[in-house]
């Protein structure tokens, strides 16, 4: 198959269909319009076979997946997605691959209503390069550097089911057919995660910092703390987990996978006490589900806190590449 | 070496000079503002390494090859170059590799004035992305399907240097350096393009439909024929070529080189004969050679006519991914 039929499969797929898209896929590059008195959002994401997904994932998980990693990262900076380009290098033109990939990528641009616009295809080791974009008013983008002491730590969601997902999938009981329930459901979260994109249109002009968790609770709180200049405390017991977590692993392997696991795409989010009853009420809307985890402090870093009230000391923050 | 290392050497060697940019390298996501009455031009290439550079590349040419590819098509649509990401899979963090990439992006970077805003790092087989952002007044970006029949057909600079360069570099003189003055004139074509930004924005409102030469001559000018519902036919005495490229390879080497061999990254574009004039002004100010090659005709297809003016058959058209 030449690269161009690929591309056809891709465009079938995704059909356009937003109105500031002025030139879509076919030429050189695409043109697109900004609204009026919005800043454009944009970030980019790649996932690499064997290392952000197992070799055998499904083509159309990896296609949502692809996607969802970065409409978190606009859902972390409160944007509206609005156009995505996509990079996919392959080691041959497989015309089932790519049906199963468009289809999942396919699910997910359409549930945000997201324009594919662009991209490249190439043959080479399976990589898969998303940039997306925004909008958001001009100035209401959610920053990490904004956190304020006194500040109160929120986190969408449930902590660690993806990281879970992977462990029961590396487990031998994975390969025994059929996965129990809770496996499946931990699995689907690391496979399919939703990304967070009403919740983080709620949350502009309430919260103050915000970051999606993809390198694990405690690394990208500290990212927070560090761009603000800050500190972070967390009480162990406050991190939500869903029930197919508790079921499948013991309490201190449930607090590691909730701390340091990664992938999980919810927001952690600080917000000054006179907002929270706002922003309780806006994620209701947005049936997003909200847990009061810790609070902003003066003193550096992240701490842990146990059910006593005791610093611990975590070891692992969570996923580093070349480490 | 850790991720953020990797990042800070970018970040350092890439320092950000724009005023649109809201918020740079660091967040979840970059901000950037959309001047007002101006649409947004937008692609996006990848380089695998082995597939779209030899292995033993250096860096530095590595880096300012994957910007440029991407100028390219900013230039092929008339648009200003204003900000790019960076997606760079390696499979280790290798500080030297690095900063000597980070020295070749930002080189031509800087040539641009074109700001670094964000990227992702990951482990894993070389491979490079780049999207790259422009400006075009609303309404005036150059595109392939605007061709009409009877316009002019011209080509920027020369053709065939790069494929010839690699030529070079496969054969075994090149293992037996001194490489010769010409050899190391078209390695450099090869490995440090010079994206046509000048002339892309110096053909706006005079262009009819443009192109860059990536895949090859005679393939890109059938992307312009076909999406214009058109043809084309051009002299192949009138492609233009280097002295560098005529005195390594003999008169059917280059013709072929100069219509298949790809990677040139000139514009070849079509234009109304009333606006040459105005055209090739613009061009002489812009320091840009143009040759005219052929003329847009109602048949459909790509055709080459012979110094006797008759048709000949061109075998192999150009770079075709899987194929």
């Amino acid at each position: 198959m030449a690269e161009f039929e690929l591309i056809e499969i891709l465009k079938r797929r995704c059909k356009p269909s937003r109105a500031d898209v002025r030139l879509g896929i076919g030429d050189d590059a695409a043109v697109v319009a900004v609204a009026a008195e919005h800043e454009l959002v944009i970030c980019t994401d790649t996932l690499v076979a064997g290392v952000h997904f197992p070799l055998d994932t499904d083509p159309a998980d990896i296609g949502w997946k692809a996607l969802a990693v970065n409409l978190s990262d606009l859902a972390a900076m409160g944007a509206q997605p609005v156009w995505a380009l996509l990079a996919l290098t392959l080691p041959s033109a497989d015309a089932d691959f790519i049906t199963r990939f468009a289809d999942g990528f396919a699910d997910l641009a359409a549930q945000y209503q997201i324009d594919l616009i662009g991209g490249d295809t190439t043959s080479g080791p399976l990589t898969i390069t998303v940039t997306a974009h925004g909008l958001v008013p001009t100035g209401q983008a959610l920053r990490r550097d904004a956190a304020r002491v006194g500040d109160v730590v929120f986190v969408t969601g449930t902590l660690g089911d993806a990281a879970a997902g992977l462990r029961c999938l590396q487990s031998n009981d994975a390969d025994r057919p059929p996965i129990d329930v809770a496996c499946a459901m931990l699995i689907s979260r690391l496979n399919r995660p939703q990304p967070r994109v009403a919740a983080g249109l709620a949350l502009r002009g309430l919260a103050n910092a915000c970051i999606d968790v993809s390198d694990g609770l405690l690394a990208d709180l500290g990212h927070i703390a560090e761009a603000s200049g800050a500190g972070i405390e967390i009480g162990e017991d406050c991190l939500p987990g869903s029930t197919a977590l508790f079921e499948r692993f013991d309490a201190d392997a449930c607090h590691a996978l909730q701390m340091t696991g990664g992938d999980d795409y919810e927001l952690a989010f600080t917000i000054a006490e006179s907002n929270i009853e706002a922003m309780q009420a806006a994620m209701t809307r947005a049936a997003c589900r909200v847990s009061r985890i810790g609070r902003v402090i003066a003193e550096a870093g992240v701490h842990v806190l146990d059910r006593n009230g005791e610093r611990k000391q975590v070891h692992g923050k969570g996923w580093e590449h070349f480490a």
